[in-house]
């Protein structure tokens, strides 16, 4: 199925700036609060503050009754300004069922990864389901597609049996479909985790978006990890048509273009490497990446497309792009 | 996707039988846990509540800590004795919020049917959740698959695209689908309601299980409302090759087979006609249906399926088989 849209962008909700990464399945409830609240001004037309409907009517925890607006809806017109996929990580959901039970490693016919791949599923939806509202809170027409339940597996790890047209279709109605980070079924090795980063790259190669952000919790790529003390913050990066990349802005004091590169600490699912080959992989398709802090005006400037063509020079962030 | 197993059993968890339908949105915690130790028994071979073995391994509200037994897991064998399907209704969940909206009625183009969409899908997978956790602490391999997840949906109603290749596909990976009443796509109407029932019915006609047991909160099928004070519980009806259906036990005292019956009061999606004609569509196929009280000892001897053929003189419940 086909978009009858183009897809303006997909958005990695990195699992360390959602999730307090410290403290087993904890929500940043601020962070996904703010960053809610960014995705709602940047897909949802004519949209405030004020004028938000929100879409949640469950009871919040700890309170007996329900927000329902429905009779605020007479005339409000609600609408999409145009096609975003939300896509998550695990955080410190999901993590420790995997890592316990191994479930990455496959081997199905063994009780513990059985164990390990329904614990690791139930954690990761319980996080799934706390996005959706946050995000419906904010009156983004949001929808839990779990890749589990939409069928995708893997072979090897690499994705095999995707399906796109749920998600389409999801799209095509007006509904931003929200992935994540699953267990799933592998076809050589039994089950699997399968990553929000690998996830986002298939859906950019098939789905064609004007830009992919990732949302994380610092400013961007550094040359090292972000907490030594000369940690240099890449403003830009360029992939060429094998997928290597070397730094463009700033010029490195040593001249080495191809430096160690590094983005969250906490990124749990194949770490920085994996994140930057799959960014590379991304923008080697002519679709521009923002790596860039989330909850702050830079994410939400990037987030705007803001970004696009022309870095503005008060933005911090990195941004991953094809030249040929 | 054949299934390697024959299907034992599709079990229905009525939502008036798990959720206290005068509370919005609250699990009936008692009858929930021991519906699942009685699949735990039914289910898992070799099982007890000692050595039972618990797959929710993410925080219970209120609570800190975690219960991972993953150490315990080395000698233990855990096997399901054999295929079982779990499908549950919304009871009060998804209720509200599909009836404030109209979202049964179809109507996506409308700001509050999307909405209400968005709202409902939160609730009933609110539920779905709690389920598969309350299944998996019982050491189920419980897998949550949402309806609209997994790609299905109806037109004019009634279920049309609906592949269901990832339900055998976790089935024979030893895995128990656990599947809900959800808001799904509709060809014609945009969207509605698709209900526990028609699932089931649909799973019946495709995967052949040996028996179905719906689980309410009554204990079967009346002929009249239950509340009544000379309501009789009818025993067994028989269903012919017309999908018509008549008394055979007890015969009833003005001789007329066909009386206006009654199951479960608070069942809210399609109510007691289409349970009972959802019910007689699967026994003529063929395959035996036991409408019977959650969380009492006839429900457990149903799932075991101790009623099949020859209904004891002691069980109490309604059984709905064909008779050609």
């Amino acid at each position: 199925m086909d978009l009858t849209k183009p897809l303006r962008c997909i958005v990695k909700l990195g699992g360390a700036a959602i999730t307090s990464k410290n403290e087993l399945e904890t929500i940043h409830e601020e962070n996904l609060a703010t960053v809610s609240s960014h995705l709602r001004k940047t897909m949802v037309s004519g949209s405030s503050s004020e004028n938000t409907i929100g879409m949640d009517w469950s009871k919040q925890p700890g309170k007996s009754d329900i927000a329902c607006p429905a009779d605020d809806f007479g005339e409000h017109e609600l609408g999409l300004a145009s096609p975003f996929i939300v896509v998550h990580g695990a955080g410190s959901f999901g993590h420790f069922q995997a890592s316990k039970s191994g479930v990455h490693k496959g081997g199905l016919d063994r009780s513990l990864v059985k164990a390990g791949f329904v614990a690791t599923r139930i954690s990761v939806t319980l996080l799934n389901l706390q996005i959706v509202r946050a995000l419906a809170r904010e009156g983004i027409p949001s929808v839990g597609m779990s890749p589990f339940s939409c069928g995708w597996s893997t072979c090897e790890r690499n994705m095999d049996a995707v399906d796109l047209h749920g998600v389409s279709k999801a799209i095509n109605s007006g509904f931003v479909p929200v992935l994540h980070g699953d267990a799933v079924f592998d076809d050589s090795l039994g089950c699997t985790i399968l990553s929000g980063d690998v996830i986002i790259r298939h859906l950019a190669e098939n789905l064609k978006p004007d830009y992919v952000v990732f949302l994380t919790d610092v400013l961007g790529v550094y040359d090292r990890p972000p907490t030594e003390p000369d940690a240099v913050l890449l403003r830009e990066i360029a992939v060429d048509g094998y997928g290597r990349w070397s730094v463009i802005r700033p010029i490195l004091p040593n001249g080495n273009k191809e430096v160690e590169i590094s983005v969250a600490a906490h990124d749990t699912t194949g770490g920085m490497v994996t994140k930057i080959s799959e960014a590379a992989m991304i923008a080697k398709l002519g679709i521009e990446v923002y790596i860039v802090k989330a909850a702050t005006v830079h994410s939400l400037r990037a987030l705007s497309g803001e970004i696009r063509g022309k870095i503005p020079d008060d933005w911090l962030g990195t941004v991953i792009r094809f030249s040929g």
